[in-house]
């Protein structure tokens, strides 16, 4: 049996779900002839370890109790003593110093994977850490690739020992297919796409004639948007994808380089009105804007799509008017698409089409990577 | 650099496009650090090897004298002496004989691809033997995939070291995706696909009204069918990448448990009627049922698709009604299209489509796969 160990960072929604599929899945990769030693787990408070990183591992039982816990919103110092188990947590800077310690121990010897399910934008001092120690690393968090490129290049400086396919389209299998585009041989001309569920959702709904306003609102209410609807309506987090898929294709960029159409104006930006104050009183007065860019796409017999688009030296993200006939103007609801040109691809795209959201796809979009690093493994 | 050894079986159009790729590509696999080192290359009589394949390869002038040689229609015995290193060319069983002594030599020490590019039902033997052997092994043949179960056994012993994208859709990442939903715990409930480019063509050239008979005719003059149109028909090669797709989701079958539907009936079979006699004669008899199908579909708002379903354990492959307004009833010309449907892409389904047939694409799908076993190589 080949053991992959793996220490995690973020314990949200999607950190808790992969621990929950670690769990699950154990005599399917058990039958791969693959064990999944989780030796760390770590919000961004605290440390879970077991006591010999070497020979010990955190078990079933103590993992599900880390979900319980962090799933009631508490501490990772809560935790009893239900493993069989002994473990140790450490706190503070303690935590990141010991991450540090075990990539050391294990990343030349038994191999280690950093896994990074939180949002942060500090994880990705650790992680450069880790790769210049030998460890891989697997990434469902946009940030640490979004970074500097000086970060950028540590990160990947082998690209065998990082994956990230979950940062695109959740579990879609986007970067493992560019991959494939890329080590054949086979030029990337142009990728436009729908990466944004949420976006997605609010663009096909406006379609139907509905208000932005009242479009967003509902958003917000079926757990489709952010806490702050503005950190989807502004296209950041589609600019990371972007960003991320133009640096893939050896793009030497960075964000301030990608034009991003925010949905909202710069005096309803956070910090100068609130969340309730954007939603009550702000958006409305975007409304009859919107209305009239759909109205005039409707009149061309297209759609509008927030999209990505990569070609050539350029990167941007906004609103485009596309045929309603197409598949980007067909898609419904908060499904993802990408759309690739190449040599290969050339008088048709290759399309990847499904989910982009949601917890369960994108922790099986970590799992999946985890498993296909598994030949670095001794 | 990391050197991978490949020897290739078949030397058809894909064969030597992959050839022509791995000498193009030589500069963007060596900034990936990854070297590919022809150590043979074999048509269906010969093989063609250099004098120490532990310290010597077949050098590019040489490699692309072969492909000369092969598509002008010659064997490879007249191959000149163009190439800078010495050569030696075996013929017949002692072809095979060499080709098992070099996995002998290089399956656990260096490493060893071997490539199946044939159309041949002769190549599994060799293949089995190679995998039993430590060498890694990739197919755009899917005869060896479909033949026993006892081989299909013996080929994927080790899962990792087999991989056969361009099996299925060409170069499309098919297998890649399934490979990755299946690895991260995510069961496929269903897969429906349109997997023959050539049966694509006929099926939306049929909506537009034009009888069979002139499609398949027009077909073969545009190069899209098999010499025997027949072949594409008879709905066998739709029935292989089925089977290879159900035995990838664990599926213990054989050719003979898909129920396959063929385009013509027995009494127009190869051996009763010839080629010629088929497409003058023959074909045209099919016409009025197949347009009176295709009339019916209409009327429901559906079009028809020769489609492969596999769910549970049920496998068909035949002509389906799909609405028109569907991703397969939108589908035209030879683009391939595969819906796979799990607990992820429960609503909807993740869909794949692109080029599915061309020798650029297959052979692109063959590299990227050799490309993407570099780390099980020292």
């Amino acid at each position: 049996m080949k053991k992959i160990s793996v220490i995690l960072m973020g314990c949200g929604g999607v950190g808790r779900q992969l621990l929950q599929h670690i769990v699950s899945f154990r005599s399917l990769h058990a039958k791969m002839g693959v064990h999944l030693r989780v030796v760390g787990v770590s919000d961004s408070k605290s440390l879970v370890v077991p006591v010999d990183v070497l020979k010990e591992e955190l078990d079933d039982e103590l993992l599900s109790e880390v979900c319980s816990v962090k799933s009631a919103g508490s501490a990772l110092t809560t935790l009893g003593a239900l493993g069989k188990g002994e473990y140790r947590v450490f706190n503070g800077s303690e935590s990141r110093r010991e991450t540090e310690g075990i990539a050391q121990l294990l990343g030349k010897s038994t191999g280690l994977v950093v896994v990074d399910c939180s949002a942060s934008s500090e994880t990705v001092e650790i992680l450069t850490k880790a790769v210049e120690l030998g460890c891989c690393a697997v990434l469902a968090n946009k940030k640490p690739l979004t970074s500097t490129l000086e970060h950028y290049d540590k990160l990947v400086l082998d690209p065998r020992r990082i994956r990230h396919e979950s940062t695109v389209g959740a579990g879609l299998p986007v970067i493992a297919s560019m991959n494939r585009i890329i080590s054949s041989g086979d030029p990337v001309h142009s990728i436009v796409g729908s990466l944004s569920g949420t976006l997605g959702y609010v663009m096909s709904e406006l379609e139907d004639g509905r208000p932005l306003s009242q479009v967003v609102r509902a958003a917000k209410t079926l757990g489709y948007t952010e806490p702050d609807p503005r950190d989807d309506l502004s296209g950041m987090d589609v600019a990371r994808k972007a960003l991320i898929l133009a640096r893939l294709l050896g793009k030497r960029i960075v964000m301030d380089s990608i034009k991003i159409e925010s949905l909202y104006p710069e005096e309803m930006r956070p910090g100068v009105m609130t969340v309730d104050d954007f939603l009550q009183n702000g958006i409305a007065k975007l409304d009859q804007n919107i209305e009239d860019r759909v109205k005039k796409a409707s009149s061309n017999g297209c759609v509008l799509r927030y999209v990505c688009m990569i070609e050539g030296s350029s990167v941007q993200v906004g609103i485009r008017e596309v045929p309603k006939d197409s598949p980007l103007g067909r898609l419904r609801g908060s499904d993802n698409i990408v759309e690739i040109r190449s040599r290969c691809y050339k008088e048709q795209p290759l399309v990847i089409q499904g989910a982009g959201a949601g917890n369960d796809t994108t922790a099986a979009g970590v799992l999946a990577d985890i498993i296909d690093m598994q030949d670095l493994f001794p």
